[in-house]
């Protein structure tokens, strides 16, 4: 199969190119170096080393003799992306070429600006040049759990039947987004399931949970293949951070209250469900939405079980509440489905005692690469006078 | 009331900034004469000849004795927008500056993405200034039917109670957005939503049907003070354009089979709803929709109607059945409440002979301006291979 990774020099659009490529697929990856950008403006950077991209691309050709392509530029850049697409004549095309931070969607005006424009005009641009030189193709897209935000329902995959007034129909699942980050998400999922609708492309929205860990596969072929390993408050996930914080003995930061509820899953999970969404690829004019995820936990769950494996390893491991820098509910009702990957034939990894000790040792490993100031929350959500009071005066209506 | 008036140089925004002008109150209008520019760029025109936005504002201060101020610049830049509201510090703010034809979105992959960047980014920029200017300012924001598209249950005012597996919740109202335009307003929505939820501003969505006529009070006053009346396939709506055909002896073109039902309401009517809105500020924090129109119409209807008074003035008037170049149901279920403005006291003018004869005179009197090239659709919503199927094959899931 010939494939298109946007966003392919990223924590999993690298890992995802290795998979395809170790598959025997046609594997081109296309990447503006965003990111790593993004950590040289606020001095931070990946807690593992990584290479160059071309320096990657060499390194997997010598151990696995694939060759994978790249492609620099900007998918914002309709010339750029629709000259990669005539040229490379995707198959499936899997799309994680956005700005993913929540936290640098609220930083200013201009992040959030810089959020939005990048993640809607590019995907624009990408749904444009599938239907007019790859209808055909699969799009695979990353989306996000926290389109949906917080319901007091159940949470579907993407749609829900509503009976209301003796009529019944299934329509899109409402959106809470969660910030400006996850409303540039929820924005793609319009205009991707419109490009579905009235141009009968195939797609396939993966709502991703919150992904942890670094090992793959194919990444544990050479050093210098491992993905990047983010900690700090803007691209950094939570386990992940709170690996980093029991190491070096910084209490770990649970936000307020700490019942705030989110999907998680294993970075080897997330590859093997994009896996699974190219080996079966949706109808023309489908718009698929996949849930993808294995576990719920608290962020005060997470915080206790590394708390106790982080005491099992010889650290001193301390929780402490901070105040919530985020506008959220700490508690609230979360179940969301996640069966249509089950169904597929993902076999999860759960997450345990283990992974949390293999984080522990990458850390480690890396202890000297640790910049302390970078974990602390700095971002609000709402910097203003307002400071706290808005969810609760109306999360709706 | 200090107000501003975003595209008050439109169609809608400048009866709009005389009608409050009118009132006592103290109105800035602020545009960029986008509207008159796209219609350069496909030489087409107003039917009926409209003077400067100057030449407006000092015939408005010679007749009504009221000053309206302007500020010509786009509100995409966000250092001119913020600017305008750092000094004229708005209570109230009118939003019509966006790109609003559904067919000029389709048109081309630039002019969609100029479309949604204009509107997304444009009302972004919007709600940062007023956050950090005047958070306590009313943002009256002018959305659109068509964000909901036509689903097979009633449609409500911009949420809707649902009952799931036991569990309760009120969520925003699912969207099906019927062209790129309408889901760059489904954008709009979200993000305003979600600046009121976080920010704690205060907003009403005003999701408005299909506006029809000319004529408004204040802009009786004065031939010079004439609003707009755009009848080509991009900018005109569908009840001016019928008119035109009729008084020019071109076939009424019906596209496809003519069941599409859409919310329509007079252009006086629009006036009072945005006055209303005005009057009746949305609380901090809370997001409000009011879907805006009186009266609902299957396009058929429309075409009778326009047929029926034509041949009563003594036109021969046909109706033909015109290849349909949008992609949308011709025969769907159609409800949806209008209920929140008539709570707060709109009195809707009806539809009818009259006010059909009105635009036929205005039509009449312009005669010699209409550009009989303009009436004919060219945009297809999908010029691919796929004509006319996709929507049948999966209109969602």
């Amino acid at each position: 199969m010939r494939i298109l990774v946007l966003g392919g020099d990223g924590y999993l659009g690298w890992p995802t190119a290795m998979r395809f490529s170790d598959r025997g697929h046609e594997v081109t990856v296309v990447d503006n170096f965003a990111r790593r950008r993004w950590h040289l403006e606020q001095s931070t950077d990946s807690l593992t080393p990584i290479t160059s991209l071309e320096d990657r691309i060499e390194v997997w050709h010598t151990v696995s003799g694939n060759l994978i392509e790249a492609r620099i530029g900007c998918i914002e850049d309709a010339e750029f992306l629709d000259q990669v697409i005539a040229e490379t004549l995707p198959e499936t095309v899997i799309h994680y070429g956005e700005q993913p931070s929540a936290p640098y969607s609220m930083r200013s005006r201009k992040a959030a600006v810089e959020t939005q424009q990048t993640n809607v005009i590019g995907t624009l641009n990408l749904l444009f040049s599938m239907r007019d030189r790859v209808p055909d193709a699969h799009l695979i897209k990353l989306g996000t759990m926290g389109e949906y935000g917080t319901p007091n329902i159940d949470i579907e995959e993407g749609f829900i039947e509503i009976e209301h007034n003796g009529r019944t129909d299934t329509l899109p699942f409402p959106k809470l987004p969660a910030s400006l980050y996850h409303a540039s998400k929820v924005h793609d999922s319009t205009n991707i399931h419109f490009a579905t609708r009235v141009w009968g492309l195939r797609a396939t929205d993966l709502n991703q949970g919150v992904v942890y860990g670094v090992e793959t596969n194919e990444s544990g072929l050479d050093p210098r293949l491992t993905t990047r390993f983010d900690y700090d408050e803007t691209f950094g996930t939570v386990l992940n951070r709170f690996c980093v914080q029991a190491v070096v003995g910084h209490p770990l930061t649970v936000y307020g209250a700490g019942g705030q509820t989110r999907g998680y899953l294993n970075i080897k999970d997330t590859l093997r469900c994009v896996e699974l969404a190219a080996e079966n690829p949706a109808e023309r004019g489908q718009y698929r939405v996949f849930n993808q995820f294995t576990e719920q936990f608290s962020v005060s769950e997470l915080a206790e079980l590394v708390k106790q494996c982080g005491e099992e390893a010889g650290h001193h491991v301390s929780i402490e509440t901070f105040p919530n820098p985020r506008v959220e509910l700490e508690h609230h009702y979360y179940n969301a489905s996640n069966q249509k990957l089950l169904d597929l034939g993902l076999e999860p990894h759960p997450l345990g005692v283990e992974l949390v000790q293999s984080v522990f040792g990458i850390v480690a490993e890396n202890r000297d690469r640790i910049i302390q100031r970078a974990i602390t929350p700095k971002t609000k959500w709402n910097p203003g006078e307002l400071e706290g009071g808005a969810l609760s005066v109306a999360q709706r209506t």
